[in-house]
């Protein structure tokens, strides 16, 4: 005889037992609604209390402190390449020799958005002509994965593939074959640490694979936005992987182009972005971004500086922050596991780092999960925003943003989607 | 008689007369080369005294000040727009309604560079494709103007057709004879207030011819880049023109793209840029800025509204830097006429405000005059600089630039750039 106390497989349930069951989780379902709850799981934005970790940024540089080390007026025009003392803090983080690294404004979608846009108009340093002159060009997109990545490369009519997301980076059998074969294919979008949304770290042996198999196109690209880079949850961070030197060591240098930024470490809206790469690709991005700018900000660059002191200063500062998003992350997985654990309506990745959860509920039913939340006043990220074009095939995959709510709310949306995961795949089974 | 302690033209020297001047001319080079100079007049760079005039902003906005007035968090991502009250501020000071204005990053010549992208791969809102499709782009450019304007259009292959800037803006006939006859014209760029660099300031007719004239092209563009908009040295600044206005009252509301920043007001590499243009190509930018950014940089924007606290903030602010540039600019017209005066070697003009004089020298010499002040220790911008493709048809046009070095720098340089021009002009008529 079943233990009447454990979790029982909605796919178990006999016809009346699932109508009982639909019924209890309607009232369940009214009880939330009638809650009137305003809660947002939408982005992967800070919470405040990470922000104010921060506020010492806001009186700084200070003073009459304005050069850098080298002596340079951070308040006038130039220094495209951004500060000497910024750029190395970064190097050491993301392992990326400094003399590889520009620092920038406040964006790394802009460098990603501007690698693009250079590639387009006047093609890359290994571009037979610019892109706007190719027929079609396709680019890779891991899925689940980053709907502003796929925003860019959609805007500018740049065809997408998803390629599937496995724990340890893209599969690099489809990966391989569909790059061999295929010359229009110039790049791959990818989010090695922590990736958003699954927490996919990418193994070496992946990273590997990327940087030296045979492409059938020269100007082949993977953007590799280390977004995430330092953003651990757990004690031990994921290493940062020479993957400009593992490149050149493959004998293609130029194929990798890597971004980051603080945006996620200091204030999300005013930190610093980095862009690393080959010396060919820096000058081709440099001499373009002269067009657009005589600089970044780089008093911005002095403040963080005087901030983080060091490479050291900033691991200290990512430990605060874990110390605040930890538990949120960890509440989470607690409420998913305790209200869906046995009961065969999801699967949900438990990441060591990053901004959000993913969660697959019952094929079919993701859109109807969003759905029921947001009628109950849950926001949570549209159905399919991980997948390019925002089509999800299968209607299976919701991000989740704990970050921003507190942890209270946090627990009261969780215990909101699960009702509404639950019920989605009732009324999925019922038919 | 003559006054022998007149000056006189070099063109009434007798053959003897020419060669003892051009004795006489050559022993002062060589003096002023063994002088061993290292001064600077290239870049329209604000003076280290005058971007000390912002070192408040260097605490700011300090403590834990982080909202607008709006309740916004300034740190957090979003806010595409940038500050309402930034906003507010530049509203009154550019004479665009603050819902045409928005708010962004360091640099008005990135929303330039931006705004020549999207409609060069999106078309704007009134193409009938992306100018990328169009077997040719043409730009209009009033000469002298700004390199880096003409830099953009260049690298992005719009050819540029020069146009004559008198004092009051582009010579009109020949402006409207070519866009009424040439769809491929599809715009031209400006500095309507104390332009860069002759200190042109655009009247009210032409500002209304520009926007109501006839152009075959029915998505024609004027780039507005009003970034000397408060920038006066004498007592009354030139009024800025309600330009969308008059724009939307002739029947072309989305002809004029307007620009302006802070960089010659505060931080030059750490200020605040702005765009104003009609509801429609707002929402036209915005949609496409999105795919780029998740916003500008609040916190800096914030920094500036409690540096500036309102309009009349940012007006006595820079009636604080016209006390610093003005004495070096009446220095470079002193030399100018006391040296160059009644010699028949050249014209300059005589600017209200900004940043530059437009000094012309004798045909065929600019660029010898250049050479020469190199070479005795004196940077200028490069002869040809301020034409399309840096090419001065009749190689006359010198941009000065006094902001930068001291006072006393100026006067060291003004004085052997006079050497240089008459120098190179005996050299010219000697043959």
């Amino acid at each position: 005889m079943p233990d009447q106390s454990a979790p029982r497989p909605i796919s178990a349930l006999s016809a009346d037992e699932l109508a009982a069951e639909h019924e209890r989780l309607r009232a369940a379902y009214a009880d939330l609604q009638a809650r009137g709850l305003k809660l947002d799981l939408t982005r992967g934005k800070p919470a405040p209390e990470q922000l104010d970790l921060a506020n010492a940024l806001l009186s700084l540089p200070g003073g009459d402190d304005v050069r850098d080390a080298s002596g340079t007026d951070t308040r006038n025009y130039g220094g495209t390449q951004g500060l000497p003392e910024i750029r190395a803090i970064f190097s050491e983080l993301l392992s990326i020799p400094a003399e590889n690294l520009i620092a920038g404004n406040n964006a790394s979608l802009e460098i990603m958005h501007d690698l693009i846009v250079f590639a387009l108009l006047h093609g890359t340093p290994d571009s037979a002509r610019p892109w706007v002159r190719e027929e079609t060009i396709k680019f890779l997109a891991p899925v689940p994965g980053y709907d502003r990545h796929f925003a860019i490369t959609e805007s500018y009519g740049i065809e997408m593939i998803p390629v599937p997301l496995h724990d340890d980076g893209p599969d690099m059998d489809v990966v391989r074959e569909l790059v061999a074969a295929d010359p229009t294919i110039k790049g791959i979008w990818t989010v090695p640490t922590y990736a958003n949304p699954t927490g996919a770290v990418y193994s070496e042996e992946v990273t590997r694979a990327l940087v030296s198999m045979p492409t059938a196109a020269p100007d082949f690209r993977i953007i590799w936005d280390n977004a995430y880079a330092v953003h651990t949850l757990v004690e031990e961070c994921a290493p940062a992987l020479d993957v400009l030197g593992m490149a050149a060591e493959a004998g293609n240098p130029n194929r990798v182009l890597t971004v980051a930024s603080t945006s996620k470490i200091t204030f999300a809206g005013a930190g610093v972005s980095f862009f690393g790469a080959s010396a060919e690709n820096l000058a081709w991005y440099s001499k373009h971004y002269a067009k657009k700018s005589i600089g970044p900000d780089k008093v911005n660059q002095l403040r963080h500086v005087r901030f983080f002191g060091d490479a050291d200063g900033v691991r200290a500062h990512m430990a605060q922050h874990r110390e605040i998003l930890a538990p949120k992350f960890a509440r989470v997985l607690e409420i998913l596991e305790s209200r869906l654990g046995g009961r065969d309506v999801a699967t949900w990745t438990r990441p060591e780092g990053g901004y959000f959860v993913s969660l697959d509920v019952v094929p079919g039913t993701a859109r109807r999960v969003v759905e029921l939340a947001k009628d109950a006043g849950i926001a949570l990220t549209g159905a399919g925003s991980a997948f390019p074009y925002g089509k999800d095939p299968q209607d299976t995959n919701i991000r989740l943003a704990p970050s921003f709510p507190s942890l209270d709310d946090v627990a009261t949306s969780m215990d909101g989607v699960a009702t509404c995961v639950l019920l989605a795949a009732v009324e999925a089974r019922l038919g």
